[in-house]
């Protein structure tokens, strides 16, 4: 569990199936699981299995490309998949480009266009680790929220890719939100990290705004599911509050995801829907039940943090800092 | 569990004898504990059993009150139980009062002076309440961090007093931040409201800043731990970012406590010593180890909200609103 390899992907693809690694049984087990088609694809990233925005969107490519050559039809099950989860627009954006090769070429075409994106997606990740560590050059103490890594990506991450490509330049030192309800940073980042090497240190969300307060950060980098066309970024629930303690704190807050994320065609945050998810992810953190086990429960999974707050969308393409509306149209024309 | 009989107290005292309600124990078991004297009563405050600055400041009189006619000298176990933690002020005040009284009147005015310090505490309760609803009417949909109910003072409380009393006066929802490390709203502020018939929600902190950017919170209600001279008041962990979230939504963010947990002495918030507990507090969410059992951990008890940010303090004697050095001051000259 502490071993230094570095984790290379968190779903394997050999051409015609698809194995992903189960990221509910983490840091306690490794257990990888195979999926069958479409549907299973969808129950996986359901209950998320496999989760983050990016990699969702891998597969969600990858899932149904391996369905259209067997199944008599596929359709059902990429609409399924399509809406498994509604926040992150990666899912429907891949389901999209997939469907629309297989109307056009058939299976082959299918696993073609799925292994493009798989292939998109990782190189996206190695360009946006090198443009947000030129963008925080000097920052050494980085708070980041929820798992942006290898487990979240096709490559070393989004946020976590820029924090590792911060370590491999120089110090960096880690605070990691723990971000309940499911604990991503407590389970997830916590190990990607320790595996590195790269010092972590776990903390509660609710003591993040403090230590900001208190000088104890340089900078926060956090990834994003998806990215309104005036630059609202929707993102893990309690990502705005940490945005809104940068602010207060003075410090750089950026936002870190591939172009995939983007959803041009939603004119601001408000318009993002948020997906409520069951009440005992809060009522039993950990796994045991904590309060009345009827207690009524607000459970959204993400929250909108509004692009004045953000000082800098950093993607595959580029940076747009401040993330205006004319910037982030100007990286996706690029 | 779930029935509606009111609590009135979380400690009892007989004239001779301390016990209380181990809140570590709820909401699964309402388990009551007899105290031995303050080394007794230092530990249950240390491990939570006994909690909040109001409380603490009622057992820490009690405590060692019943020690001073027994015990042939005192001041060690006194010693040990001023030490016991070190944010909320309410502590030392308690317990200087108590021990100046023995050394000047031996027992028997120490238990008169631990007795007045009780009642005095359970009058500011309905005081704070009375005041705080007048501040606030109008509010329906009120959000509330931590535990600072009748589990936490000597009355009904001082936020969620307030909040009694809101809902004595007309409809009142709360949504209840669960408050990690130790989930004393889950646990703690859930079962109170539940046993009084008052609709709760809960929600995890990293929720509540967005909730109240949707508009779905019409003000903010915490308790504190200690309040400087100048109106910063430390509370709970996670209180600071509530603060700025609410700030951000245009929404009152009111602190409601006794004018002991004042600490005139003290000229900011920058000056309040913040307790670090124990590691596995976060590692362990509900009981379960959830991370890397070695993961290096910051884990303050505590933060400061500056108050700038605070609409208003609610106190026995009136309230301070804006709360600038000049309010807070001419409230305890009251």
């Amino acid at each position: 569990m502490n071993s230094s390899t570095h984790l290379d992907a968190a779903l394997r693809w050999d051409g015609s199936r698809l194995a992903i690694l189960d990221q509910t049984q983490l840091p306690h087990r490794e257990l990888w699981l195979t999926l069958a088609g479409a549907a299973d694809t969808a129950d996986a990233i359901r209950r998320l299995a496999v989760r983050a925005a990016p990699l969702i969107g891998i597969a969600a490519a990858l899932g149904p490309a391996m369905e259209v050559a067997a199944a008599p039809d596929p359709e059902p099950g990429m609409r399924l998949l399509r809406e498994a989860r509604p926040t992150a627009v990666n899912l429907a954006w891949a389901v999209d480009r997939v469907w629309a090769a297989a109307r056009a070429g058939g299976a082959d075409a299918a696993r073609d266009e799925a292994e493009r994106i798989e292939g998109e997606e990782g190189a996206a990740s190695a360009a946006i680790a090198a443009h947000g560590a030129d963008l925080l050059a000097g920052a050494r103490r980085i708070l980041t929220h929820c798992n942006t890594g290898a487990l979240a990506t096709g490559g070393a991450g989004s946020a976590l890719g820029v924090i590792r490509e911060l370590a491999a330049r120089g110090e960096v030192e880690v605070l990691a939100s723990e971000t309940r309800p499911l604990l991503q940073g407590a389970r997830l980042t916590v190990w990607e990290l320790t595996r590195d090497g790269i010092p972590v240190t776990l903390a509660v969300d609710g003591a993040a705004a403090g230590l900001m307060r208190r000088g104890e950060i340089d900078a926060v980098i956090v990834g994003c599911d998806r990215v309104a066309a005036n630059g609202d970024v929707a993102n893990k629930v309690g990502t705005y509050a940490h945005a809104l303690a940068a602010r207060a704190a003075g410090i750089p807050f950026v936002v870190a995801g591939p172009t995939s994320s983007v959803d041009a065609a939603l004119p601001s945050g408000d318009e993002i829907e948020i997906e409520e998810r069951d009440a005992d992810e809060v009522r039993r953190p950990g796994g045991d039940l904590v309060t009345l086990p009827d207690v009524a429960v607000r459970n959204p999974a993400f929250d909108v943090t509004p692009a004045e707050l953000i000082t800098a969308f950093v993607c595959e393409r580029g940076v747009a800092q401040p993330p205006t509306a004319a910037a982030i149209a100007a990286l996706l024309a690029r």
